[in-house]
């Protein structure tokens, strides 16, 4: 794929990230150069429904920008260049601050698990980061390096790591796959929610079967179609 | 009425799941063959708000495609193939992930039960189906017939059958009937859950109540009508 | 105000209360005849959010139709006419499946009371009818002069009865009067259950409050015509 | 600014605070008039979707109109410019009945508080007002002067005030400022609430979490960018 077709794909992540209620005004998301391991492309400042490819700045893993052009910048963009450096095996990024998934942040005594089929994509572990630890009382942005790097350590080699009070970072191998990935854990944030209101014992997905559905993971172009045809993206 | 009366109905049924929230990227909806009982269409693989009638396959009830012409299949057809084999008064077939329903596939110490007069139609008793019951760690996909023959077993004689962590399958007599079942089916797993909340005692459909509502069951063409409007289909 | 201009609010009453959720494929809006209060006009069998001018019937008080002209009429009409029979001062009447007060009518345990100053005109007392107490099994449908009747007495005068399993009837001195109690039914039922959970005592609204509500009522014309504007109704 | 580039910022606003369901039929914003601290602008009756430019009219702190050319008024206009004579900070003032917001009002046993980083506007105290403390029964609307002063009181220095069984005054130093404000205070009572249900200890932000995101208020102007073009206003 070329790095132009990716970029489109970019701004229509933005767009299906928006529309299926993953981000609101606030959120972003990145994808690694597909020929520079050492870059990564985000939007300049905007909410992502109304990203278009102009927005589009090309960082390196320090998060300077190679050509700024004026445009003004997201200061959360040390999530993105923290988790590319540490993680050689991510390829796509998404920080969002999804609804259902803030109260697990919060509310430390229940773990967000899969139960799902289709959320396998979140990993049996999902750990939660609390900026406090480190840093105690901040704005809980993470606009440093090292806050960045301090988040990254706690998502180590997991898809989905949570921040309280903020919201989520989610890592992906391409951009489709961190977008269904970002669905899914809002999607099985709810379910959870719901089946745990209902009472008794809550049957969770095995690590068996984890690993079958992610050998597997079937639909992700299925489902790219139908999110970008909804989101006004046609062709 | 003619088979592509029923193909049409088909594509509108597709359209009617997705816009009232039965299905989102993923599900499906079947119907056996007016003129040949061992044979069924459903669509190619593809979210159902986009089907067209294009996308339609015909099938044998092992499930191979009379006529393929390049087309990408479901996997999970052996849902449909499986539940036409062992019930011949089954006309129609949805394979849903409706939200409202998934907890009561995972919560197993309530179960689902009609409470609201036009939810009659999902019947008194509604079995949960695990495939890890007799198939261990899998991707709880139902990709086999093997797989279908067990869902269907469990289904039994009844409408509905929960699919633990996935789902449900929803039979009908009518594409217009699976499909009235599959929407208050969900409608009623939500009101279920507000009232259980609510505390005290619930009061149920009776036995009676439900077979005289399944005797009379006004009201679908009224349902169809409008639901087919709200999908945008004029006619 | 003309007969024409009531039966046209009528119909611009069935789309805002499909607009707002108070009714979906099911539910009905009659109006008292202006000039004869013995007549009452009602659609025909149609989905509120379909119904146009056409459809609109007169019947009188045993839901006869006075001129029907083909048309299919819904089966719950007894609902209308035994009110319009037993209580003089009402003008119109709704009869709706809302979702958010269904649950009120199952989990008995638990009444459906005003919280919130805009929906005082539900009243302070709210009955719940169950037609198995008169009637044992039925289909729950109010389909003859008997149940209408069992029904309009556990009104008595209220403005509201809830119906188990089923939905409600509501009563108003006006088109706009009663579109305002449904809608405000909904609402508050929404905020009673949110509220409930979140535990300790509710504060809900005094005898004396919803007396001086009452009495000022202040907004129908504004929330009319936001909610005609909404409806695709312009005016 | 311009007093006429505030205004078209006061008619955006009434429609950012309808599309982002923070009012309905009822609720306003006002704003201080920008060359005379005496004087506020706030529409006429009507319901915010539907405000324009020529709806607004000028008061002086007493809510009497400088010009009113025979529109209608809200009746609730006591509760701005008691909040306008009280607090010389405040530049901008919301009323709302958001639903995610009134059962805060009702269950008393429970303080809403801020918990996700982009609320930390609505400020660490929320106190509480019942007009029935002082006034006894009334409609609960805010119609005079002694209601507005009551209801000022109470806000005391916080930025926003609950009112029981009514809703929300929410004070800002701009406009976008408390429509950013008035979209979090709901979307923080959604949170709570949610993850008050999640059972266990929830964390809240800390005063010093709070001091420092209102110090940074980063991305007012990127939400607003989004919340108006969301709301159908180009440029």
């Amino acid at each position: 794929m070329s790095t132009a077709d990716l970029l489109r794909d970019l701004v229509t992540a933005n767009r299906v990230l928006a529309h299926e209620g993953v981000v609101d005004a606030y959120g972003h998301i990145s994808v690694r150069h597909p020929e520079r391991s050492d870059r990564f492309f985000l939007s300049g400042s905007r909410s992502p429904e109304l990203v278009t490819l102009d927005d589009i700045i090309e960082y390196d893993l320090d998060c300077n920008p190679i050509d700024l052009r004026g445009r003004t910048q997201y200061t959360e963009r040390p999530i993105h260049g923290a988790i590319y450096r540490k993680r050689p095996d991510v390829i796509s990024v998404v920080h969002n601050h999804a609804y259902e998934v803030i109260p697990f942040t919060v509310a430390q005594s229940i773990k967000l698990k899969p139960l799902l089929h289709t959320a396998a994509g979140i990993g049996a572990t999902i750990p939660v980061w609390d900026i406090r630890d480190s840093f105690g009382d901040t704005s809980l942005m993470v606009t440093t390096a090292a806050h960045g790097d301090d988040l990254a350590d706690r998502l180590g080699a997991n898809r989905v790591v949570l921040m309280r009070g903020h919201g989520a970072a989610v890592t992906g191998i391409s951009i489709q796959n961190v977008v269904h990935t970002s669905v899914y854990l809002k999607i099985n944030a709810q379910l959870q929610t719901e089946a745990l209101r209902l009472g008794g014992e809550v049957v969770y997905l095995s690590e068996g079967e984890i690993a079958e559905m992610q050998r597997s993971a079937p639909g992700h172009a299925r489902a790219w179609e139908y999110w970008a045809r909804r989101a006004g993206i046609v062709g």
